[in-house]
């Protein structure tokens, strides 16, 4: 059957075609409402303007339902896959120091580069709150480009829900990353030795308390940002010094104290910290004595915990002070054979206290 | 410094050690809490208890923050990787035919299936709501078990959140899927070519009228399951017999519609339908016209659009109806010249009518 303009059903069929090209121009809403994430064509211009658009990348543009890239480029580098999830829920989704699109690229792309991984793809889903300016989306679509730039990574495949009013938090998101872990790296919390030194790369808590201020739920401000950052460049610098690191963890949720317990737990060893060695921000310690909180508790985004040989201790610690994330590089402590599985702190006053894993909950919900 | 149970500072610390181990216990909440999702104590228990117990894999037992897997083993299977994401929000969590937990494993490998790949690995992410009942996390959990060993795809790495109480509902759950395409297919939503045939595996809109029905908002009850089932199955038996497949992909959101509307904007053609052929069961039929909806836009959760050359047709079509999943299989229509990038319906009355992409918001929030 072909169309023949001149048959007067076929010529009405044919405007009505013209009425739904038209129709798919892009929409100008100004806040996200449920038709975003109906699957159709408001969704399909939502996606193209702001994700397709800010994300600029062929993989993303084929608007496939999922990305296909190539095993051999991946194979080329190491012949171990390391596979990271993480939801973000920070509230407020905007703070000192970043934002929580950002986050979600740093914090998936760390999570990949303490394997001793090159991080490679990212994936994107989104759960929107009708009502959310969609200028708030876009800004943070924006974040994620640029923090996956700056650390060498893509984009590549995405999704994106909208709930009803009342039924999430503004924006949740979940960012996925695959990348290949160095073929001369075996870095696992089960490996720590004792007599290994624990280094970490500067203060501790920043992310945590920034979060807290930003609430402006408490009486006072601050001038303290996010430490939110890549570590990968950082990660690379410490291997090509010492690839054989123990273990390597960023201090997210649950602060420094948390990753210390399960690298204890897991390698049935004890942990000794040194106080005296505790990289914090007077304000950042400041704001703890004042809460009753620890800083070892509070939330990091661009912190790790790296646990080497004792004698490469030094040169980890040099390569990491030449480092612009890792100016304040510290070794804050030891492993030792006893008590296994536990955290032990040796105080200023020279005694010693246990670091427990964090019971109960963790103040603020901050990553 | 050694242990010496004769100090008394040391044996008052021993004392302590014990009590920590003692606490480490596993916890038998009753419900989600703040303190499930602080990265600590009360998380790990969670995770321990709920996600390594019933996804019972290595990988994911080794706690790591990452799942690390061998490359060797992907490439074996072709040299092009898959990656998709996907996060359901879906009301109600539990609903006839399937759950949240196995709609998000059929999701994402139905996803990476239609691309021609055959799934590996799955990420999984929750965001959880305050007060949500642990039993129903567990039964979510164990239904993501059963539904990853059904299609042979393992749960290899996850995070966990948990949102104040009305900051989320219930559970959100994101997976991300890798997968490997099969080396001698090139699937793509630009391979439309007009003379092409469209088969479908069976009855339209299940998913969404059970949904529609388990929200129990309207004043009838019906027997109507989601069609919610892993299709990488039937796509290894279409693609044995056709890997010329032009185009495929799973009919969710927005329904059959939305995805031939894509494929007619991504190749440029047209595509007629017949509605005489549409596979709708009498039931879903009979809600659509009480309700005012098309099934045609009502999301499906284990059907697929498949878009084959012509000669190929009936082979792929007998190959579908011998596979349990297929056994309605249909052809559906055909991909014509033009109109370009619109999807056309013969109706039952030898008319034609355009049929869209779905615009404003579907009803309900179904995936």
């Amino acid at each position: 059957m072909t169309h023949n303009p001149t048959n007067p059903t076929q010529h009405s069929l044919f405007q009505k075609v013209e009425q739904v090209r038209r129709r798919r121009a892009k929409v100008r809403d100004a806040t996200i409402t449920l038709a975003h994430g109906s699957g159709g064509k408001a969704m399909r211009d939502l996606i193209d303007d702001i994700f397709v658009g800010s994300f600029d990348n062929p993989l993303l543009a084929e608007l496939e339902d999922q990305a296909r890239v190539s095993l051999a480029e991946l194979i080329a580098v190491g012949d171990r896959l390391a596979f990271t999830t993480d939801s973000y829920v920070v509230d407020p989704i905007f703070f000192p120091g970043g934002d929580i699109g950002s986050l979600a690229v740093h914090g998936t792309i760390n999570d990949l580069a303490v394997s001793g991984a090159k991080p490679f793809y990212l994936s994107c889903s989104m759960i929107l709150e009708e009502g959310l300016p969609v200028d708030a989306l876009r800004r943070v679509a924006r974040s994620m480009k640029a923090a996956a730039d700056e650390a060498g990574v893509k984009i590549v495949t995405g999704d994106t829900k909208v709930v009803h009013r009342g039924s999430a938090d503004k924006i949740f998101i979940n960012t996925t990353g695959i990348g290949v872990i160095r073929p001369d790296v075996s870095i696992s919390a089960r490996n720590l030795q004792p007599g290994d030194k624990i280094i970490v790369n500067g203060y501790l808590g920043d992310h945590g308390a920034a979060i807290l201020i930003a609430r402006g739920e408490l009486s006072f401000s601050s001038a303290i940002e996010s430490d939110s950052q890549p570590l990968n460049s950082l990660v690379d610098a410490i291997l090509d010094v010492c690839p054989e690191v123990r273990a390597m963890r960023d201090a997210t949720r649950g602060g420094l104290a948390t990753v210390l317990n399960e690298f204890a737990l897991s390698s049935e060893v004890g942990i000794r910290l040194y106080e005296s060695s505790m990289p914090v921000r007077e304000e950042v310690q400041g704001i703890c004595e004042l809460l009753g909180l620890d800083p070892l508790y509070l939330a990091n985004e661009g912190k790790l915990a790296v646990v080497v040989p004792s004698d490469r201790a030094q040169t980890v610690l040099a390569a990491m002070r030449a480092h612009p994330t890792a100016e304040k590089a510290t070794i804050i402590g030891e492993v030792i054979d006893s008590p296994q599985g536990v955290v032990l702190m040796q105080t200023l006053f020279g005694t010693e206290r246990i670091v427990d894993m964090l019971v109960g909950d963790q103040l603020p919900r901050i990553c």
